[in-house]
């Protein structure tokens, strides 16, 4: 393992088709919990997703590990996923439940969400460095899969980080304690997009989230809506945005 | 119409099979704003349902009006429902969008939820006092219906209130920022209660639902439980717990 500065490496995941190893980086006084999923045959170099978690969610919840495994087993593609602020293991409450992550999240995210992003960001730039630095991942490319809490703190490091050439976002809108941050970030992105839409979601308005697809800076992107509430994304548009992920990191760079 | 002590009547609303009258009560400096639904024919009195709405939402909103106005129409039962804090009129900017509301919510929930349970618990009992000296409603009884915010802030209220005889509760769990006070109200429920449980709740876990009903003082319960995630209560649940409280409220006083 390359020993970058502040990164450990702990102990690897159950002995499945994916590797998966856990890590910290200690940056700025904060350590920031990750996990890792590569292939377990062959030597790489593979492309990367980052897979940002929903609220109340961690880098270790259900659809987060099996988009994360099954990019390693199925497409050959690393993914990474690394705990959001308050979530997971940067809480020390393990038993923590899910409404009460939430509600603490929005107490950052309406108090200073400006700063809890930048925070974000920032880990997220931090870790992604790193990880371009091991053998089996350098250079990428690399993607970013995320909605709801993944798209108020991803759209911002996908607008920020020009390593990200393709990008899954969606389950929100232009609007939220964040909204002016949002609507300044939108018009930066500039990869291809996958925006995903729950018709009847009734945390984030309709025309909102129309209004956020809309502002992308992408020429290249496309909305994919299903009928239902936030909580019932099915698993067509998991599938079908992870394949648009891996299609996009296979293809051959532009020019 | 009496002339109780900060209370003032404003307009009515459309010609409809109900009688529709907005209200506003002034106390402690705050202005609690409400609307109370009644039947058109007849002079009462008729049984009162109080409906506490959900996060986002407010006394406004889809399926409140269509509770209160089915009450009135097709139940001949009173209903009210009051904004709960930064919902609704409570608020100054009425283009805020659910997702801003419901983290300002949570803002006030994780800072000082026990404060904030406080007030809305007496907002509601002073409502409720002003209204049951209108003669058509003349003592009662009095119904609580009130899911996810409407039984964080109702279960309180319903534990407070001993003129509230028959109490719809949950999409909730022994859970939250204010879990302890959750905790100390459920065993002081005692009137009969149907309480809701989506079965794929991502916002409250299932054995958190589950042990809140367990929890609850009242010998007289039942838990009804639907697949699905927070969102997608279906129309089953509306219907059957709407009937359950008017059987309950027009059912003679025991003993």
């Amino acid at each position: 393992m390359p020993t970058a500065p502040g990164m450990e490496w702990h102990d690897e995941g159950p002995a499945g088709a994916a590797r998966e190893r856990r890590f910290t980086l200690v940056r700025d006084g904060r350590t920031v919990p990750g996990v890792l999923w590569t292939p377990r045959q062959g030597a790489g170099p593979w492309p990367l997703v980052l897979i940002g978690h929903g609220g109340s969610g961690s880098k270790d919840e259900g659809y987060v590990v099996t988009i994360g495994r099954g990019l390693a087993t199925t497409h050959r593609v690393a993914a990474a996923a690394i705990d959001g602020p308050v979530h997971g293991d940067r809480r020390n409450d393990p038993d923590a439940t899910p409404i009460l992550v939430i509600a603490q999240f929005a107490q950052l995210w309406a108090g200073d969400g400006e700063t809890m992003t930048d925070t974000m960001v920032a880990d997220w730039r931090a870790v992604l460095g790193t990880l371009l630095e091991l053998p089996e991942l350098r250079g990428g490319p690399v993607g970013w899969w995320g909605v709801s809490m993944g798209t108020i703190l991803g759209l911002p490091l996908v607008a920020a980080d020009p390593r990200i050439s393709a990008a899954v976002l969606g389950l929100m809108g232009l609007t939220g304690p964040t909204r002016a941050r949002i609507e300044r970030d939108a018009p930066r992105v500039r990869c291809p997009v996958l925006f995903l839409v729950q018709w009847d979601d009734e945390m984030f308005r309709r025309e909102d989230a129309l209004a956020l697809w809309d502002a992308l800076g992408s020429s290249d992107k496309r909305l994919h809506a299903h009928p239902g509430p936030h909580g019932a994304l099915p698993s067509e548009a998991f599938e079908s945005s992870v394949a648009f992920l891996v299609a996009r990191l296979r293809a051959p760079a532009p020019g």
